[in-house]
């Protein structure tokens, strides 16, 4: 069974870029096995921190996107007919209890309050899987931690996660990055030179100002990530922008031609 | 089929503190197998209690996290397809009344009816569970007793437990400990000292005043547990009580600062 | 196939305490196999009664009950798969038809409209099943009877029985026994003397009042009877009542106020 | 196959009272195998009606109680698993079509949409009924006819028939019968003396002429025949009629009360 | 397979009586493979003609009624279980793409938007159909065609086909015929004489008049032939007007006067 | 496998008439591997661009019509039931993964929540598809590229994008030709002379300018081509244009007489 968790170890280093003490505290809350929350805005680098820490730890790392049509079953796992009857197949949560990964729940709370309640026995002292279906109890191997995200900026009446879920992680803010640093990055993911990543920094800080006044999100680092590689590509930059970070987040003509007037700003 | 309910045997004595008389209470409503409601706010210790009363009554407990996915067949049982055709596999509820386990069906109300009715033959003087779909009727064990929690803070219209089932069950109130007894628990699960301990309750209770001020829920115990354990860890007091007491509780700015500056005070 | 329906004959007599002519009653609509309807509060003895009267005519009694994930299936039958193929099991109300039972459908208006409709062909002269998805038509055997409850205080405009239901049914009033028949009733079923179960009908007697005017539903008989094991079993009564009468039916601090300051004028 | 048609035979010739001239425009429409709708309150007669009309004419009846979880497979057929693979088996109305039965589709406005358009290419001068998941076409039989009922009192916005299903049937009215009529057909049914079915008759026209204020549906010659046979099985006729007449039809104790004064007027 | 798709063919000239330029623009249409969509009211005579056009063009139709709980899979086709494992079984729309006939779904709007995307591959220049579950791509034969219907006059918010798909088809307008041509097809498919289908015509003209003042739809030239045909049989024209044209369509008393004068002034 | 993937190569040169530097860019983001989104109205090219730049890359082309009724497993696989037990068959967005095809996803926005989500870990640098149900990990080839259409005329607040997917794509914005390309488009398809096609962009403009006055959507390209192969086939242009233009997308006498006038202005 080695083979099916090893599918899931992170190879290479990912490209992470401190920001504060983030790395720290995970690294805190992964002694005590705390299962952890990550907050923060769409395309901020969560995914990339998870990935960055489970390299960091050895930890293999299993990666859930969540949606309001996966059940408890696409997490915990279900029984396959076989040749020879019906055939227990593990769900990535059960796989990564069992064999001691990180398990990541991406945008947890799209998921149906079923999955979101599965993971409760996984997030006490218990830290225990019930599989009922198959009347297994799974004890989680030491190494075994849960990590949700979660979007603040999205959340409705109808959409959240309850307070009896929250209270059973801890939690690190995350937004994007500063000026600086996100230069850093977007040149280090495309090759484009600085003098490039300062302007798209720059317009993707334009367009965060209008969230909220037209906008329902910011330009968010990993658009910038795009342009820039069209760019490196031979695109011409105003085009870049436009295909890459103005067409994509908006369809009304004003806030288009707002968007398109800051990118010739700076091009 | 021993080996299906020994699972379930509590090995180790849980950590308890006893808050009243709630031990005898519940002893006395075992003597009788009076079905039992916990109620009371999340986090404050009716699933700890539970594993502690099986543990000193000697029982096996089976304990179901309820969700509004989850069906009666869930509970009861099903049919899988064998080598040899449909094999019935009893679900917890089924194996609890068979071999007489305690069975916790943790936030029940979170259950669809068909849950909540399907426990009422076993709650009433003929203490049966038919099995409709195998044809088969459950004469409980006489150590079988089915106990429910129940948060009355989240209830509203649409979710609320029917008066029928209610008057099923005797009840037990719950709610945080007291102040010395809250620092004598988080002292004993994290190491911390008793001027730490006594720090982090003091800010638990501020916060608990917010509650319906802001607040939709306080700062739990098990919240201050998390707390506890990455200060123990030698995580700064400030940074551990932002990452497991605040961060998870609000996504609102003024109220994250309000909290902020209780931990301050404090620490 | 005996076997099947031999499991659910009443072998001990059940306790009923006569309150009217509604034995004499029943015995005449059984006698013509008028399907029964029999109306009141939770808990005030109709499954009792029921039990009784299938006692004292000495036929077979299957109960379901009723809630609204349950599908015509689970009543009429389904095909398991098999070794041999499919397999056609019937269902509660198609062995009580089949083999001549009661068939008591428990609280019938929470069962969703294919349900109630599905009994149609057995309530008028026809006396019929059609299992349709196995092409068969069971003509009922001469002792079957239908037998429905119905809770009117709970009726919304959500879940009501169709008019086309309701007249094909006979209907019998069920309500709380009168003070000395009620305390004959704890007292035999608890062992707790004449004494306190005049209390503890007494304080029934007090939230029967509320009823209407902060309660939903008054303490009912069954209630009663857990309370007074509880004393016989040597808990202080004061906490009895708190366990097994208020708590159970009452989240709101000065309902719980009003039936506390209830009990402690009675014991 | 014969067998299969030949339950639905209608052995004995069913009571039935002609109230005008239904039978003969039954015959006439039958005669053209015109799909035909029976209009009227519930249970005045509909369901016997077919069932006269049935055996008058020798043909087999397959009723189908209609419900809102109904399918269009639980008409037209389905697949089952046997033990060589798959096996069709038809549904009532494919089995009616196949073999020339009359198909009654009881209480058709329940069912959902797709049971009502299913029927459609049976109901034009195609008269076919398209297998579609078995890809066979079914020319129906010569003898094959379709009748539907109707409750014009029951239609709702969300739940009535399409204009386009209407209008593929003639339809014929039904009432409760004249007082002399309904007289007989209860002294017939029950053996009680005119005496006694003069008054339950009487009754029933009080409780009609409440229908509206107060009173959802009024008492049915059902309920009368119910009364009857109480009465004639010798129980007190003010219990008769408090059983099988006031209590089924009303929970609101003004109304039992209104009732019950009609019946001590006549008994 | 040939089989398959010959017990589509249809065998014997279907009556139908043209009223404009209707069949030479559905030649034309059907030259260059367009899909079409035929607009009218209920029973005006698409069906027929479609029909009609199938035989003229000499090719195979398979007609469809859509409604809403028709899944894309009731179109496409579905793995069937078999004695050698699952076997695909094509759907309808599968069928005539694949050997090429006229497929007509009537009623194309009350079916999911699943049924009306799944058609749009072969309403485009590419006109293939993908099997996605078998994981194949049907390339349309040449002689295929998809013909759908729609009545203007029930389109509602809720229910509409999609612009991107009514646009993917040319389109004709039906209505009920004129006076004289109404009364020829009456005549011609019932043999009463022009004298009886004149006043019938006359008595539909009258109720048409009235749709939207208290009917929702007029009396189709269907119910015309209905009504004929009772005649023919017989049965006096005042009962038959009654039974086939007044009775089905309305339940409000005074509009059944108002079509019962009408009636009346003719016959 | 190399059969699965062969029949979705664009085998002929599609014919698309470039509007503006669209295939440059699309070049440029293909080479990047930037999943794309093609934004623009009904029937102005979409489809028709992406079969082009299929053929232009030499790339497979796998194209799915999204349908609010798809599910995740539609998408990305599922288990068949085989002679030897299951068998996993990869859905259309598996197979362009596994075997380097571009995956064309038309009209997203129809899909479900979790159709979109599913997609996410394909759009971002991990390019990884995870079959959850079967426990593998696709790496998707090199070649694979993601193409989404969306029409932002439609959308509304129930059905629209999140802006998590939204940001995971470059995009371009489509729109009807200008007039002389459109004239090109036209008569290129149907071999009507420009004079015709002339005529008839002439009335798609009028159209178009009432678009949101009472049209929905204006007259595409699509449905000028549908109208000009009817007039190369000998149709009348008046009647062309009126099966093909105008009775396809309005039911409205007013909007239907002033597109009639239009069609009588130019023919």
């Amino acid at each position: 069974m080695n083979g099916v968790i090893d599918q899931y170890r992170v190879e290479q280093k990912p490209y992470y870029h401190t920001v504060a003490d983030e790395v720290d505290l995970y690294e805190a809350a992964y002694g005590v096995r705390m299962p952890m929350m990550l907050k923060g805005p769409t395309g901020c680098g969560k995914t990339r921190f998870v990935e960055y820490m489970a390299w960091k730890l050895g930890k293999p790392l299993i990666t859930v996107a969540c949606n309001e049509d996966m059940t408890a079953s696409d997490l915990v796992g279900r029984f396959l007919l076989d040749v020879s009857g019906t055939r227990w197949q593990d769900g990535p949560l059960a796989i990564a209890a069992r064999y001691g990964a990180i398990c990541y729940l991406d945008e947890v709370v799209e998921a149906r309050q079923d999955t979101t309640v599965v993971i409760h026995p996984l997030t006490d002292n218990r830290r225990v899987l019930p599989l009922e279906k198959k009347g297994e109890l799974i004890h989680a191997h030491p190494d075994f931690q849960l990590v949700i995200s979660y979007n603040p900026g999205y959340q409705s009446l109808m959409k959240d996660l309850k307070q009896s879920t929250k209270q059973r992680f801890g939690a690190l803010d995350f937004n994007y990055p500063e000026h600086a640093v996100e230069m850093e990055i977007v040149s280090h993911e495309t090759g484009v030179p600085r003098e490039v990543s300062d302007k798209l920094v720059s317009i993707a800080e334009r367009a965060r100002n209008l969230k909220g006044h037209g906008l329902d999100e910011g330009i968010s680092t990993r658009m910038l990530v795009y342009a820039g590689s069209l760019i490196a590509k031979g695109v011409d930059p105003q085009n870049a922008c436009r295909v890459a970070l103005v067409r994509p987040i908006t369809d009304d003509p004003d806030m288009r031609d707002a968007l398109d007037a800051a990118v010739t700003t700076f091009f």
